[in-house]
């Protein structure tokens, strides 16, 4: 059986790779993203050291969630360890981008969490972006890129954090992962985290004392998200 | 009698729809503008769910003052009832922007009015541009968008303020509203608050104690608005 | 006697005027710029409320320097009366460039002059770029436009400064004005000012005690401009 | 013998310095690019003067390590001796990289080294990129060029930095010098510095304590440098 079935998601991550350039969250080569197949366990990632002004859809590269590349003959990003985790770690995830866009990484260097201090971010996430501590030497040493992934996974089980509901996170001094129900989303939620950093540090420059209502962080999470929802400006 | 005599309205609408986004106003889908015909009492706002790469003129959703869409297959922007009760509330303006644009909803989720520090200010908002109290709970409950909007209604006839004199108003937590006596003049007021709100940001950081003389305001203001204007860079 | 011999500054003044708004100096219509033919003591200014998309190089309006508008059918822009005084005191310039640019404008409302920090600034500004103070109640209602201009003029005959090493200044509360020997030289000395006076903005916040040595002024400045100067990057 | 075998090097100079303009690295003419060809000790360099718009690859001038410029009707950039001296002191670079970039410029302005405070900052550079101090009056009045190449390379040698490792130095008061095995690497640099520059200003304003563990800025380092590199996104 041919990975012609895998088109879809080779083409997803493709545009998604794209666009993070595009949008400006993306420095150099400072980005990935990836698309899951979840029936059958696949998924496509930017492959490493092609340059974007060459990449084509055909270059994305298959891996499986046992990490082994598929008829590729490329390389898969450096990363691809971290994407593998987290997509075993959240079952309902359909993708995944990773950025050193300036804002997120701004934050994720001071290795603060970005606070909610309005509905922007209430609509896109559903309390504070977490940022997770420096990963410390014996787990970067054994494997540096699974071990992050191993951390978020961990870190959002143990804070009892949805990850459908929270959908992005900072590392400490390294920079963003966000991720979504399809890679769209994944994407729109890096677009949104990028705004929402930049907006927050400027906010608390002007008011230390910032306290944003919690019914304003419901009323805005649920209109768009859920049952309910009917957002749609 | 068809509804032919409103696509002015809804050309006009869509021309502020997509300038708000080609102005970097918008990021992602956060923002919406509408123009009113107030013969009929009818006005054209931007369709829910809509993207803005396929959004034609043609798609803008009629609604009547008392919230009736009229001949439309979408659904209007889920703001809607916030723009009927500005345009309600202020009798004079024949459009209205709403947008996250970055410096102003930086002020918003500061909860902080933007001060007048300038004539770039002063030739567009006479006075200081108010930031409006965070919504209880009990009004986000009820009808959120609805109240959003008495809310501004509300505080300018509290205020004594004169929408057609100060043309826009933040909203503690959330973001900003502009309008004008066209919707290409809300549109102007919207880039004008963006910069303003920029420029005052860094203005204060560089001296917290300006004091901008209340002569210049009433200059600025008045050459370029009323009986006597002459202004035109 | 045509005035077709003055088209040459009218094409020059309508590039610098284009070139601003491109060079985003310029937000909705904050800004303009003018330049002279100096044997004749006619300059050409932007034409009032004529959009930037429809602007054409005929429309620039030819003024003489009793401020009399010569052959158009276009208004000058309402700063006319201060390009005037400033073409009437500085008799050196070519052009004048006026635009509420962002970072000159945050300096100006901040009523700070803009310190010397490195070379960038010493290339194009021999000293810190004077901030005037604010316009008093009377000057501003006898002729509010031609005071500016008769303020600046003033300003630096009193503190003794050559507005040829000079070339620019800050307006307390309103925004900048630059010049040069000619209309392109005045550009160029107004994307100079926005970007010195960004990099002078975040500098003090890194560092509020910086003592750039005065030997690189000289060095920088002397470089570039007069009868020794060499640079050519 | 013809310098046709010179003509890539002239294209590579060409390609940065066109480069350094597009990635809004360059305002005005601030900046400048060159290539060495190791086997002849000739480096081809901007020319001084000619305007970005009009500039061919033909134009680079050639200069060998003696400063003697090699059949060009133009002079090159006013900064060629600091080149020359970098490259007589740093034997294993193939390109330099000049610009007076805005977060790279206010840091040197405020005479401060920019510490690595995330991976993206190690990515690149071993550690702090260091500041040098003012150069000295003597100094600049005796050859003010050659001296600023002189005392990067001292600076170099008396810290014990090697310039593989350490591709980029800010110069108290001025601006930046980049620097790589190619004239590629030297722009990708120039391109890094200024995003980490950026960062590292706001990171240390939400945050004046960080500690960036020394084990990540190894591993990031060496993922993507030396004999065990695997790094590609």
């Amino acid at each position: 059986m041919g990975t012609g079935y895998l088109d879809q998601i080779k083409q997803e991550a493709f545009e998604v790779n794209m666009g993070i350039v595009r949008e400006r969250l993306v420095v150099l080569t400072w980005g990935n993203a990836s698309a899951i197949d979840r029936s059958s366990g696949i998924f496509a990632i930017k492959p490493s050291g092609v340059s974007y002004s060459l990449l084509k859809w055909q270059d994305m590269v298959l891996v499986d969630l046992d990490g082994k590349v598929i008829d590729s003959k490329f390389k898969p990003s450096s990363d691809t360890l971290t994407h593998l985790e987290i997509y075993k770690g959240f079952n309902e995830i359909g993708g995944i981008v990773h950025t050193h866009s300036q804002w997120a990484t701004i934050w994720a260097q001071a290795s603060k969490s970005i606070p909610v201090l309005g509905t922007t971010h209430a609509d896109h996430f559903n309390g504070e972006i977490p940022c997770l501590p420096y990963l410390n030497k014996a787990k970067v040493e054994r494997a540096y890129e699974q071990e992050t992934g191993l951390q978020i996974v961990k870190f959002f089980k143990d804070q009892k954090l949805n990850p459908m509901q929270m959908p992005s996170c900072l590392l400490s001094g390294h920079a963003s992962f966000t991720w979504g129900s399809t890679s769209q989303k994944a994407f729109e939620n890096a677009i949104a985290l990028e705004s929402c950093a930049n907006m927050a540090y400027h906010s608390l420059k002007l008011n230390t004392k910032i306290e944003f209502p919690h019914h304003l962080i419901q009323k805005h999470y649920k209109r768009k998200h859920g049952a309910n929802s009917y957002y749609g400006q």
